[in-house]
């Protein structure tokens, strides 16, 4: 028998032809260096029975609004020669609208739809910024620690990385002007876009104070480097004050796209967020989605818009905002009752799925082994960081730090999780 | 006031900072250069008023199963605390089940789900396997004319285009060996990948005959350049013998990837579509879409996993071929009361949404121009071929021809339209 040919990226063997000649693809150069998702690697082992996992950033399908969602239903009825057709590359009609009003009313200004874009969620938005933006080698502005699916889709487009580290109170903006110094005279290149999730980040669980949000956005204008603001949690702040999002204190200028998602304000099985920005910028992203899927499921698109007419949305959120208040504080009680003071500091968080542990004595990923032997996971730190080869300047990395999510787990579950957490990380 | 600031791939202006500093987006080569989708393009003029449209590929509203796939919506209620979560990259579970099952009868032996997919939509596999293949500059083997979304998804990944013109059976195979060879030749590349689509092509209406497809595998087999199978039409036979797919003639030969879709057997609406291929290739897909949009909504596909669960789709598949097949009848009836048969020939379709007319005086844009003064649309030739500049060797044109797409107008229309047209063409 022939010997097997093995796809060197993905070791998975690839069948023989009839004729025995080995068939071998030719991938991209890209394709060739690409990593699997750090974190959808650790699924695999977090999945075992008995876990009790602070893993995943995933909402708590305990607090999913079935029964108004499938109620949204009677629109596939109503409206469904319209909903099961091809759709607008922007979005669908009655969607734009209610996302429309919903930004009209968050931004206090008049939104044109020609600033806005409907995407099969955020990493999608994340992905056509890139491709509008980005050629191999060009530099992005990532908060250290960020998040890792924006940090593929930025690798999807050749980005290399210059990362600002972060304190309690989001991006140390204070390093931004002389960072992006430093890469203009390393690379030739100065960096064609910054990425900050400034509202509960992904995985600090931080807010960027609003100080920093000005300095931020002062630079960026300057410099012309345009703000991609992520923007998942702003709504579900548990305590404290709203701080006014970058893209509101920017007024009409373009520096900003601000996009945000239905995935944790109503359920992320829809795949559903939208952009807001310069219609230059929003005209380029159709272009590109036009060749990426076309368009967004109408289909889905119809539910979430009828979802909303019904005034499900609002009367959900408070509802998400209390329910998980309650599992944040659980789980603050958990983790001071049980976990060593002498190992581990945090901030509590305000809102958001996250609290960022850092660990006096560093070794996350030798840490990660010993708590899955325990039955209690949680992402190690360097899952939110570029690698060292992808950045420009002095390389961080996350070792000596954890992400908890606090949304996924029961109450119980915590405790417990806390106890064998504190076991593992020694008194 | 500041001068406006214009965006120079779209025109669109920019605001004005509240600084008054112009603020510069700098966009990726490749979006620079971009260029809106000629056919979206002309969507503007077709959706006039009293305008008859053979344009869009669209399929007919009047046969979508609104009522059967409404109550599908159960499904949301029953697993929805699966269906609004977070999905795998590589599909929904009970969607995957299906499409397995359906490529089992199909192909008549066990598919393994590594060799499956969901795509949002076709055009998503389009894209991905481009990323997956391509680096800037690469070649691909495109059938002259081909479907002009596939070439924007290349496009966006830096592809030229090796085109083989097309004959009543379909892409011209007997030139493919000459043109690879003169591809090397001219650019010291081999073609990464051959597109066809050989069941009713868009546009040409075409089957590849069985001694092509044969020949198109062996030439795949020997040069190690894999076959894109793009089958959304097959299932969508009126008349004649199916001819078997490129896929199923390659056994397990990992040389094919095999793409079809529910937009055309259900409804487009659903963006849903399934890849079966090497589980290599397969694999690097997955990687790249985790960075694309994570994953297809679950929502779409708990939905049309539960419709075909009911057993609809296969009731609904009869149904359309005999409705869609009445359509193709009306069409030709009206074709050749009207048409002047000096100015104009075809190839009668068995099957698809498309006939492709070829002009004995050439000129299709300003016949086009002529038409729509009539109210009467089409789509011209060209729009289905890669511009000059993109094209290896001698470079193509759609000149001579147009489209006519006869699923989505009435019969009355059908008959109405060919006057106009007839009455453009002149006697």
């Amino acid at each position: 028998m022939a010997p097997r040919v093995y796809n060197p990226l993905t070791n998975v063997p690839s069948n023989i032809t009839e004729t025995n000649v080995p068939f071998e693809f030719r991938y991209s150069q890209f394709a060739k260096h690409m990593k699997p998702s750090p974190i959808r690697e650790l699924f695999k082992v977090i999945n075992q029975p008995g876990m009790i996992s602070f893993a995943g950033g995933l909402p708590d399908p305990a607090i999913f609004p079935v029964d108004e969602f499938a109620a949204s239903a009677g629109v596939l009825q109503r409206d469904g020669k319209v909903a099961l057709q091809y759709g607008a590359s922007e979005g669908y009609g009655p969607l734009i609208d209610v996302v429309q009003r919903m930004m009209t009313a968050k931004f206090g200004r008049a939104i044109d739809p020609s600033e806005l874009l409907i995407t099969t969620g955020s990493q999608q938005a994340a992905d056509l910024v890139a491709r509008a933006l980005l050629d191999p080698g060009d530099v992005v502005v990532v908060e250290a620690p960020t998040y890792p699916g924006t940090l593929h889709s930025l690798r999807n487009a050749g980005a290399r990385f210059l990362c600002i580290p972060c304190d309690g109170d989001g991006m140390r903006v204070d390093l931004l002007r002389d960072a992006v110094a430093m890469c203009e005279r390393e690379t030739g290149r100065r960096p064609k876009l910054i990425y900050t999730i400034p509202d509960f980040s992904n995985p600090t669980g931080a807010c960027l104070s609003l100080e920093r949000r000005r300095e931020m956005l002062r630079l960026a204008e300057e410099l012309s480097i345009p703000i991609f603001e992520d923007d998942p949690y702003s709504q579900l702040r548990y305590l404290g004050e709203p701080i006014p999002s970058i893209k509101s204190i920017a007024g009409e200028s373009p520096a900003v796209l601000y996009v945000s998602s239905f995935s944790k304000i109503l359920a992320p099985g829809v795949r559903l967020a939208w952009s807001m920005g310069d219609p230059g910028l929003i005209r380029s992203m159709v272009l590109l989605r036009q060749g990426e899927d076309l368009c967004t499921p109408s289909v889905t698109q119809a539910l979430v818009a009828e979802y909303c007419a019904q005034g499900h949305l609002d009367r959900h959120l408070e509802k998400i905002v209390g329910h998980y208040r309650a599992k944040r504080d659980a789980m603050q009680r958990a983790m001071e009752a049980h976990l060593p003071s002498a190992k581990v500091s945090w901030h509590e968080p305000q809102g958001g799925f996250f609290v960022w542990v850092e660990l006096a004595d560093g070794g996350c990923n030798e840490l990660f082994d010993r708590a899955i032997a325990e039955k209690v996971a949680f992402l190690p730190g360097d899952a939110f960081y570029p690698s060292a080869d992808e950045q420009i300047g002095r390389a961080y990395s996350g070792d000596r730090a954890i992400r908890l999510c606090f949304t996924f787990a029961t109450e119980e579950q915590m405790d417990t999780g806390c106890r064998r957490l504190a076991s593992v990380l020694g008194g």
